[in-house]
């Protein structure tokens, strides 16, 4: 998307580019965040006007006070609020008489803090909504725009940032402050820096729409707790990761751990997400999740500083073999290739260094080598063809010239159309290099092995924009006819029959099947599908089958299946007397085939989910098993199937014939569209169905239904 | 193990600790090797004498320089060879005459270039050796002893490190002056610093038993592309990893991907062994391996710095929720766990701490907090019986007075039994602070996460060093009995009935069998075990039987045994009418159960090795095996089961019955006892063995062993 028309505005304007601020609760006495965040809107340069608001006080830094908001005799865009808790709300309906647009409440004591606190939170949301307030927070630690023509720092962070084209956005607040010191040491710029605390009014799902569109911004990185609006927060990614003006968005989502979660909601008061399906949910919206500040740093550098390469052939040169072994074996442990060059490569190589060194990939261009050899050596792995990108290695050894080789890195960037890193290994020896580097923003990373992890990162976002979009078509089906089994259907479990009834009206798989009330009826089926077939009790009361001997299998003749009709009604009722039998349901044999699963689940942040996984003990054993949001599209369901591991068994890798890989998609297409038609399935396991080699085809062996009240 | 007593000495105290070091080779040219090697050990207040052997000169930098060793009138300890490749020789022959017991070999140009290197390299190991002199190098960067009573740089390191109590050992030359200038920013000491380059003289080995004694050295670190000796590197490890006096190895071992181990390859001119191997046998040998320079150091500070804690339980003391929650994920990933406190901990907490703060681990102090309230809470989780270790994050926020609370960090560590480290998030804004905390030797990682990483390699000492110890006990087996058997046998895969007389032998399971000759004699044998019986055909020549459907399975009768035996005979004639067919083999059928796996093989650089895991397609997919070196003891084998995913499967965790796990190690000890035995065995695979519930046990299903000429 492009950035916005000259002129045009959006709603968050007021949050970022406002020409006059309040700053409401200001004291007089350095060292407090009241005093602080005017002090900082002050002196950093905002290209607007700021008032203090200071009941009782004259002048705040020589500037004039007032009592109230409504005091000031100009238009004021936005308060920054830093009064205490009990006091916001009527600050707040100040702010909404004097017509201002947006407000920052940086006070905390609301939601974080329990019942009490989620009252106030709530009336704060009320007010902001009768006049139409765009509100940051509360509980948080405001907002920097480094944009020149604004340089607003509306936060207690002790320094503003330099400016760059990243966004970073933080529900914590006081990670900020400690990302804020972190980047300024490794000489990293913000564009808009955005502590959003407990989200009461704008929420990251906004501010990726208005970073989406904001021309100073190229990526988007997230620190997040808690995922309110799971399904919004995908839906906003997905319109900002791919398509014409396309940014990436890195996000650290804590409480992976039943512990982080447990300790992540008691600090933000509300209940983390299951974490596997947040991971495979991300994936599936472009949000490149990473576990450390480091990673998203790292990664965003490289994002921000380089272009995307076209694919993910590494070139590394060297003049240590140890660090080259090294950054090839995490290269190659994170996905990248490691090509062989050209001939004509190699030729160039083998003329611009000593017989010693190694014009293999990766380049070692010997512990003495001077720039004039980095340059040739870097130079010529670029034009090769089969190279994406190139990581630069040097560590500080009694010949290397080390500022002399980063200017000459430099020059070849100036020209290079595809991405390159460094890796100058060291700390003070290689500062002054390191620093070269930086100032002509080329990424640069301590660890080769670092370089790699990023370069990684950057091949997600590639794959990402490469991949097939497509929205989920709806499918033709008799909704209909399933409402009415579910329309009389009581909560709970499915009867069986009914389940296959509506797996097969969204054109699943099933055998054919009838709900018999006879051992004559039974055989009168059977007879009319061929033997052999299955005996299955059907009752309300049964969920496991097994466990009350409600089945039997292979009956290969008319007289097994009424001894096994007679025999399972005579066990169910010894077991399970109190079970209302519906029926015995007679249905063929399923051929031999792998067993797979195919589930959908409410999520209670993404709503609708799919998961897919082969059956059995080892698969549970090994957690092979993926998810989507439902409903999915014909890609993302193709994509689901191939990221479990064992795909390279139903692909045939082993020499057995490949499965009806086509027909098991599709079966996840249509299971995601059912449980998004129907709000009362709560859950639905086809598992598992039995997927035969592609000739043979699918079918569902068992499946059940619960439904809501 | 005890330092040595004063006076006692080592084979390498004259490569440490030498009164007396000549530099062959010196120039007077500041910036290049020579001289810069000479001038290190002359200006960093080495306790010896220095000679500079430079043929032409009168002195070099004021200090009486020499034609030849030979011709210092004084004794040499110790000669420092940076004379170009094809003059070493003669230099090290004058050295032998000379007296001299250590020689450090900085040139390069030996193995590392090819034949004519390997040629020149082997004939100063003969000079070496003929003179009873120990070698370090060639082609290596020197050697640095920190000791204030030594003070030796004879290296071209930029400058000498600090002292401390790490000893740094590795490969690459390169690598290592990347790691001084990388250890001196985070203030980490040295006790030794050892390039040791192509090994031809003093390896890995040595020098591990040297450290072992070395009363300045806590702590091994070992940088390694190439495993020359590994069993002997195993050994030496086990020796200096526990008992009394036990030390820590951690090891970066390089080359751990294909392409890694072709790059390093190419530069130290051997070949990498197998990764997986590598992984599996350092874990037992207590070497710690880790993937980058960054965990190496971050972990060696912790196990440098702090006790070893008793058990894995962590609490976390942190200004700021988010980073909270992030070390909580972290963690727990990593295999620590986040107890909770006992009552009175959460009322020394309540009482300490303001009503908004965490009293639950993670304990969160809140962004306000000021010294006092971190100091009581660090000093109320630590006086806990339920933690073992602390973790103390900060974030640097308006009210926080670092510093003081780095202060108060260090009083409460002075005290403190358990170990402390702490993060300081940030850069510039906690530097102060970080540097309080590195100069009380408290370990201190930018990211919480790093602290964690730490925190899981202690662990895995802890853990290895309270493993029961065992020495491979040897078997009672009629090895007369097998020898007779291999004696016989040509090379290639033993004949089956031979390969399962050997298990028999060693005490394997193997079912009742008897290689018959006829029909009728195959019938008597079926009738005698009982039937079901199996057919297998048994020829040299046939290595698949499936392929020239060369068995029959559940043989019910003796007419079934007839028939199939003359099928087999047919069929085999037809597809592979060249075999010669030495029989065909009958045995009982063998009741189900898992499948498992135990295999044997020998490693070109560990020597033989014995492998576990389950069968089926699967675990093939997944790659859950685990190795061990041959012999094995009865713990390291009940270990090997243990480690695979599918040990849950084995041991009943699905409602299944357990497995005969004592039964399964027994095996895998003495699969490892019998390729140790016969070194004509170059594999040998039990695959599948049958594992039966404990009731019923295990049973070989098949077996193939392949021998050597």
């Amino acid at each position: 998307m492009e950035p916005r028309a000259a002129g045009a505005t959006h709603p968050l304007d007021a949050v970022f580019s406002p020409r006059s601020v309040a700053v409401c609760g200001v004291t007089p006495t350095p060292d407090t965040v009241p005093y602080d965040i005017f002090h900082n809107i002050l002196t950093s340069g905002f290209q607007g006007t700021v008032y203090p608001i200071a009941p009782g006080k004259r002048s705040i830094c020589a500037v004039k006070a007032y009592r109230y908001v409504v005091d000031i005799p100009d238009d004021v865009d936005q308060a920054v609020i830093v009064f205490p808790a009990n006091v916001v709300e009527r600050a707040l309906q100040q702010c909404g008489q004097k017509g201002i647009k947006s407000v920052i409440v940086i006070s905390a004591g609301f939601r974080e803090v329990g019942p009490q606190g989620v009252a106030r939170e709530e009336r704060l949301k009320a007010i902001c909504r009768e006049y139409g307030m765009a509100m940051i927070g509360p509980n948080c630690l405001g907002v920097i725009n480094t944009d020149s023509a604004v340089m607003l720092n509306a936060s207690f962070a002790r320094k503003m940032p330099d400016a760059g084209r990243i966004a970073f956005l933080s529900q914590s607040g006081a990670l900020c402050t400690a990302v804020l010191d972190y980047a300024r040491e490794k000489a990293i710029g913000f564009s808009k820096f955005v502590s959003f605390g407990n989200k009461a009014g704008v929420t990251e799902i906004e501010l990726f729409d208005y970073l989406h569109h904001d021309p100073q911004t190229d990526v988007i990185l997230l620190y997040l707790e808690e995922l309110r609006d799971g399904r919004g927060l995908i839906e906003a990614a997905r319109r900002v990761t791919r398509g014409a003006g396309a940014k990436p968005i890195l996000a650290i989502k804590s409480g992976r751990t039943p512990q982080g979660a447990d300790a992540a909601s008691s600090h933000t008061g509300s209940l983390a997400g299951e974490d596997a399906v947040c991971d495979a949910v991300f994936r599936e919206a472009g949000i490149i999740r990473v576990t450390s500040i480091e990673q998203m740093f790292n990664s965003a550098v490289l994002l921000t500083y380089e272009p995307l390469p076209a694919g993910d052939r590494l070139a590394i040169v060297t003049n240590a073999g140890g660090p080259g072994v090294m950054a090839t074996d995490a290269a190659v442990r994170m996905g990248l290739s490691i090509p062989r060059f050209e001939p004509a490569t190699t030729a160039r190589l083998r003329d611009a260094l000593p017989a010693a060194a190694n014009v293999k990939n990766p380049v070692d261009v010997i512990g003495d080598a001077r720039s004039d050899r980095y340059n040739a050596a870097l130079e010529a792995v670029l034009d090769d063809p089969n190279v994406d990108q190139a990581l630069v290695i040097l560590t500080p050894q009694s010949m290397t010239d080390i500022d002399a080789i980063a200017r000459g890195i430099c020059d070849v960037h100036e020209g290079a159309a595809k991405p390159i890193a460094c890796s100058f290994m060291g700390a003070a020896d290689v500062g002054s290099g390191i620093r070269l580097l930086q100032d002509a923003r080329i990424p640069h990373y301590i660890l080769p092995e670092w370089a790699c992890d990023a370069m990684a990162d950057v091949q997600r976002v590639r794959r990402w924009r490469e991949q097939p979009v497509a929205r989920p078509a709806p499918i033709a089906v008799d909704r209909e006819a399933v409402a009415a089994i579910l329309d009389r259907a009581p909560a709970g479990y499915l009867n069986e029959d009914q389940a296959l009834a509506v797996l097969g009206v969204y054109g699943l798989p099933v055998p054919s099947c009838r709900l018999c009330a006879s051992a004559d009826e039974a055989v009168a089926f059977a007879d009319q599908i061929g033997y052999p077939v299955v005996l299955r009790v059907v009752s309300p009361e049964i969920v496991h089958k097994s466990e009350v001997k409600g089945m039997a299998l292979d009956l290969r003749s008319a007289d097994a299946v009424r001894e096994a009709y007679a025999r399972i009604l005579r066990h169910v009722g010894q077991i399970a007397p109190e079970a209302r039998i519906v029926g015995l349901l007679v249905r063929g044999m399923i051929p031999q085939g792998y067993e797979i699963i195919l589930g959908a689940k409410r999520d209670p942040s993404f709503g609708p989910t799919v998961m897919f996984g082969l059956g059995g003990i080892y698969v549970e054993l090994f957690k092979d098993v993926t998810f989507g949001l439902a409903p999915l599209d014909e890609h993302t369901a193709a994509r689901m199937v191939q990221q479990v591991t064992a795909y390279h068994l139903l692909e045939g890798a082993r020499g057995g014939a490949c499965a009806d890989l086509e027909g098991i998609s599709q079966s996840l297409v249509r299971v995601g569209q059912l449980i998004s038609d129907f709000d009362r399935i709560v859950e639905l396991d086809v598992n598992p169905m039995i997927a035969g080699p592609a000739a043979v085809g699918n079918m569902v062996a068992d499946v059940r239904i619960r439904l809501s009240e």
